[in-house]
């Protein structure tokens, strides 16, 4: 006898993310993947990070214990001396939250922003993800487009007064990942992050300015985030994920400290604190000086493989067939295959043994967009981290069979 | 200049925890604390536990990456094989999820089944921090009271059709902590174990089994859980918190795959996965066998910390001023100062050196009651566990100090 479950409307709702779907098709031996966005786990520090597990030993009452909510004070203050030359200015503690990855860090500001019906302002294309942590939280989408500098902040402005004239209230937040976006790989230009924080801060819609990437720049110049460029309102994130390792599941947000307060209770009614095991390792493998080492290691690895398949897209695909810049850092390729369905380009070429994932999955629904949908259908995500260099060089002989 | 967030309406009325503000009180030098409900940090096998991360090199790959959202595959089978005995039939790896503590399996709960306003049954008194959860999910509560004995499930039909009555649904769950309950120390009694199984059933209100303490008797005998009475409809949750530590943030729920299964896919938005760090340590922890002789260390520990605290109690307390019955297990006493204010005297125990709960806490606000609110004035909720034996006697004395 299964439970009769009366399901709350967003569970009702519910349904397995279409990613998840498209990546069991990818599972056959043989198979390419160019579709998840993951690390290369050959280039993880496990040695390193396996040393520092002696922190466990050293520390372990404390890393065995119930931790501080708000997080394990020595990566807390760790993350604030690795934050504040990024961010322009002196950070307190109180401006710091350790979260669950950074996934955790969007659900707490969903729950601590969104009523169910409430506008969230986001890129066209954006991550899934965090369109399926705002979705729970009951939110609709209004999309600004972007290009090859990141979302079109001229658009902005435009996007906030239709909302406000369609549904009577100002967006609860603008979501924008601003380096080497996933999928876009795009970065928002220097001229228009200053814009978007000032746009933000005379429209009073916060902004989270979600940064998992932003250390993985493989050429070009930093540059300086939009927490900087504004007074406030904006919740800076970033992760361990990408520069460390995503197993980890550790990240940070930075905000105003009442923001950041409020932050801490949800998190304390959704898993007490972030596991302290981790994060008394990752805060060892940060006191080591481990960190830097890697980055310099990861970013040499990753700009070959950025490489590596910029050359075998120009070499292999049929001329015209696709158009993309090559993003000079982050984890992705964005196509645009013009005239082209990708989600029946994606079928041809799981059959031929690559795999990559359809623009579609970047963009909300037409049923939970304020304003005017995107569709992604002529558009791919092709991840260049995660598959091996001559794998690079083969699954893009196939994308090219399957396009002809 | 700060930003003018515009707040959810859960967050809007979010308050720092009441037991954190009295924490601070208890931060004193000298202070002698049954106030936390803390393991006791001596008796963490640290020394077995780091050994057991020499895991994360030998499945680094696998440690760093991340991991099915479900949990790792390793821990869910040794999860499997612990469980089967104790829920007397066979489990389905389907039906099991990882979660980050048996607090985000409470929330993955709560957004599955709550719309705001919809009603939990709850313990009268029960766990602060599963109303700190089911509140963010914008639940009210009905209250059934508890005895020597557990809840009263003599009680449960009429609350349920009361609460029909008055908001015209039924409630969505029905919580109860069986085994040596937070704070009431209570063991359900078998024969309720089985009415609470047949009631949910007939009425079509699911349970929600929540089981930290279970593997910490220190006597009498195990009695058979909910979910093995049931043919369905309860979910059983339980956690390495308690048994082995909390700082790993590893912890399960066990029930049928739909539900399973849609907790699993909030779960995506909560946090991706729990951190394959503390799971690939835990499961080898499990591996090697560790946990069965932990738990018997523990359980010896701690019954003798209990009986120090019954004899402490009843030496030092003047004749009558408190009535009490010693738990079989888990971590606390609950304590009835007839005719007496706990919270005063918290303030007086405060003064004198010694810190305990009071009874308020672990009731919900009548404002956020459906039916009839229970107000805990008279009672108090001691851990005997986290102090160490001079210190309970100690503590007994100063407590006994403040009554007079």
């Amino acid at each position: 006898m299964a439970a009769p479950y009366r399901y709350s409307r967003i569970a009702e709702s519910m349904r397995p993310s279409p990613i998840r779907e498209l990546f069991k098709l990818t599972q056959r031996p043989g198979m390419i993947s160019f579709a998840g966005g993951l690390p290369d786990p050959a280039i993880f520090p496990v040695a390193e990070f396996a040393e520092c597990a002696s922190a466990l030993r050293e520390r372990g009452t404390v890393a065995l214990q119930y931790g501080a909510t708000e997080g394990y004070r020595p990566l807390v203050e760790a993350i604030v001396a690795r934050m504040e030359p990024l961010l322009g200015r002196p950070i307190a503690p109180e401006q710091v939250v350790v979260t669950s990855g950074s996934q955790q860090a969007m659900d707490m500001l969903a729950r601590v922003l969104v009523d169910p019906g409430d506008v969230i302002v986001v890129e066209a294309p954006t991550y899934p993800g965090a369109l399926h942590t705002f979705r729970a939280a009951g939110a609709r989408f209004a999309l600004v487009e972007c290009d090859a500098d990141g979302m079109r902040v001229d658009a902005l402005a435009g996007v906030i007064e239709r909302c406000r004239r369609e549904t009577g209230r100002l967006p609860k937040l603008v979501y924008s990942i601003v380096n080497f976006s996933n999928p876009s790989g795009a970065c928002l230009s220097a001229a228009r992050r200053a814009s978007l924080a000032a746009l933000a801060a005379e429209h009073g819609v916060p902004v989270l300015e979600d940064d998992p990437y932003g250390e993985l720049r493989y050429g070009g110049e930093r540059l300086p985030t939009v927490f900087a460029a504004a007074r406030g309102g904006v919740v800076f994130a970033s992760s361990f994920s990408k520069i460390l390792a995503p197993g980890v599941r550790v990240a940070w947000a930075v905000g105003e400290p009442e923001l950041i307060r409020k932050m801490v209770i949800a998190k304390q009614g959704m898993d007490l604190c972030t596991s302290m095991v981790a994060q008394v390792v990752v805060a060892e493998y940060c006191r080591r000086g481990h960190l830097d080492a890697h980055l310099a290691k990861i970013r040499s690895h990753y700009a070959a493989k950025a490489a590596a398949m910029a050359q075998a897209l120009e070499r292999e695909l049929p001329a015209g067939a696709a158009r993309f810049v090559t993003p000079e850092g982050g984890f992705f390729f964005w196509l645009r295959f013009a005239g082209r369905d990708s989600r029946a380009l994606f079928e041809a070429a799981v059959e031929r043994g690559v795999a990559f994932l359809p623009g579609g999955a970047f963009y909300p629904d037409p049923a939970e967009t304020v304003g005017d949908a995107v569709d992604g259908r002529e558009f791919a995500r092709l991840c260049f981290t995660f598959a091996q260099p001559d794998e690079i060089a083969e699954g893009c002989r196939r994308l090219a069979a399957a396009l002809r």
